[in-house]
């Protein structure tokens, strides 16, 4: 079974069955909801992947100790604002206290509790107002509080970010669904800064954490807004089985459609951290087709992506395809320039042995749309890729430069 | 010997006995001087090296060509606002063509004629005027044509860039003077741009190469813009023998002593590239220090140098310290960030263990300066680097959404 639109349910974190979420504002930074809680009725399973940045945040220490301890997550403490990262000892005792207040709030055992943390790096947390937070936010979690978390997660979000589906499963129906934050930092070697999504499917472990990483490689590895990998890039599933199907077993048909549906919603996700990367006003998919492998069609649209000269032209609707196949050219791909094609939004622009067939009045308007897809053909194989991005402007050059103020 | 301001002696390119140039208008893509020309007296040994980027403008593939026929090279045609790059057999061919005119107009022998552009991507270049530009320049050539020269060469740089040093060189004395031009898809791994270097030294081409490799290794190659690596990146040095000193060779006192000096005017080049990167206000000195090796330490320099993030804040005048070890955390080396100090000139902003004495007052009084060094220390080893660059600005946006146009 394919997944698409179609499967989409709306909703987000506490689309499955047994999940609740709430969002809270407690006063970290700005004058929005900040906190925010993801609870499973029934303890979940959970897999994660995080920042392959050597500098790592306090929380994400915390987690990856959880982790070890127990497969079991159910709950998840969420605040916006600070990132708690680069903040030492005080930092480390911070996350752990908002773990166990979390714990004692939602009266969990504390090795079930997880602990995030996203915004302004290298300050303490204001730990009086975040526990009052937590303890607020433990009150009014709801069946409908998903909006509210995907809310309190953001920082410099214009807005938030959901996805669910659902879809039958064998005898049973399964549901998966998800939110995410993004906006600046945003190259990750990894998950883009925070995604957390939850399932009602049994899954075990094992083959949850192998869906994972497939599915994020295809979805957040695919996004970039500058280049900068976070010290608190976080992405968490927890699968609480309450859809009773049958175990999921890896390398099955089951699997692979478990995997589909995990996959969609994290592509979904990822794209949105693109549309809405810090002062985008486009959103740029990036296709590279005609490769000899996945893995150098992905480099060869990484680089493309990372460019910050392909962004400011594609800002200023300018067809500068030389840019375009200069970044291909220091990807570190081997390939014949030659031999390479470009496009914007299905309008040629260059064919092999640099034949340009621009069109600039219609390459303009192609151009001036919010959405572009750029497409590179190189023309020496058959394997693609694709990168998302957004265009780079002033108005990221103006949120940066006086962010932490 | 030491080389250092002392032995600075103004000009540039013709600085070095036996050297001529000139700069004029020819009408390529801006009203100013397009086309330049620098001439030796006598042919000179010469070395070069070229972008790595796959893909090669034509004038570098017509120069590699030439080198492998000749080690010698008597004059140098450069033209600026067009880069002759993608244009495939009819850039070639407008490449020789170039270097054709040049020899003519020049009486010189073709093969001792090398060509260089720098631009636009993907358009052909405007010969007619070019030819012409070339002959009247051929015309117009002098000892105190640097100026014009460096001019001729410049795009979006806003001031021309030359060094020169003179230095006792046994019973000789030996000049090194260089130009270059640098500004936008700044990322060497290699030479930024251009660079056009000459000496009246007598050191066989072996020598020179080598001597090139390391001096730009710790130049040229320790800039950053916008992390985009030219199609067009050159850079060459000439020496005509005219100071009839004792051959220099490798691995003597007398080698490192010239080294010594062509890195100095390498430097200065490459760091006045950085000061005039597209838009900036500032200048930006990374400096590593307290790594286990100097690559270990390039490339954390590199990493921050490179980071959208760290040069919004610096243009914002914020002392965000958080973006600067995060860009360190993934720049690939290893390193405990417990450990790491960083400073704002002179100013210490973060202490190991994450002891944090940022003084915002004084913090932003330093990064309202026009220099700025940012100094990290990792505490792990005694090898030292430094990357040179500048701030990221509205005003970087502003010149690259519209460069074709």
């Amino acid at each position: 079974m394919e997944i698409d639109a179609s499967q989409e349910c709306g909703g987000g974190v506490n689309a499955a069955q047994g999940f609740t979420a709430g969002g809270v504002y407690c006063g970290i930074r700005k004058p929005k909801k900040d906190i925010a809680l993801v609870k499973s009725a029934k303890p979940a399973v959970v897999a994660g992947v995080f920042t392959q940045n050597k500098v790592v945040a306090a929380p994400l220490q915390v987690d990856k100790i959880q982790l070890k301890n127990s497969n079991l997550c159910s709950a998840v403490v969420i605040n916006s604002g600070n990132a708690n990262a680069c903040t030492g000892e005080q930092g480390m005792k911070d996350a752990w206290t908002m773990v166990e207040t979390t714990a004692d709030a939602l009266h969990l055992p504390r090795e079930q509790v997880l602990v995030s943390s996203t915004g302004v790096i290298g300050q303490y947390l204001p730990m009086e107002n975040i526990l009052n937070g937590i303890r607020d936010c433990s009150t009014k979690l709801s069946a409908d509080g998903n909006k509210d978390a995907a809310e309190a997660i953001m920082t410099t979000d214009i807005f938030p970010k959901q996805c669910a589906v659902r879809f039958p499963f064998g005898s049973t129906v399964i549901t998966i669904g998800g939110m995410a934050k993004g906006s600046g930092m945003i190259a990750p070697n990894m998950a883009t800064m925070l995604a957390f999504v939850t399932t009602d499917a049994v899954i075990a472990q094992p083959a949850l954490q192998s869906a994972l990483r497939m599915a994020n490689n295809r979805s957040f590895n695919r996004v970039t807004v500058d280049g900068d990998m976070s010290t608190n890039d976080m992405l968490l599933v927890l699968a609480n089985g309450l859809a009773k199907n049958e175990e999921i077993k890896e390398k099955t048909p089951a699997f692979l459609q478990f995997l589909a549906a995990l996959e969609y919603v994290l592509i979904k996700l990822a794209k949105m951290i693109a549309r809405d990367g810090e002062g985008a006003t486009k959103f740029v998919e990036i296709v590279v087709i005609g490769a000899r492998t996945e893995d150098e069609a992905t480099q060869a649209a990484r680089s493309v992506a990372n460019s910050n000269l392909v962004k400011t032209a594609l800002h200023g609707a300018d067809a500068n395809w030389g840019r375009i196949l200069c970044a291909v050219g220091y990807s570190g791909i081997d390939f014949d320039p030659a031999k390479v094609s470009i496009g914007f939004n299905n309008l040629t622009v260059l064919q092999p042995n640099y034949e340009i067939v621009l069109d600039e009045e219609k390459a303009k308007a192609a151009l001036s749309q919010d959405d572009i897809t750029v497409l590179v053909n190189l023309h020496q194989g058959s394997a693609e890729s694709r990168f998302w991005t957004c265009d780079l402007t002033k108005e990221y050059i103006h949120i940066n430069a006086s962010y932490r103020s």
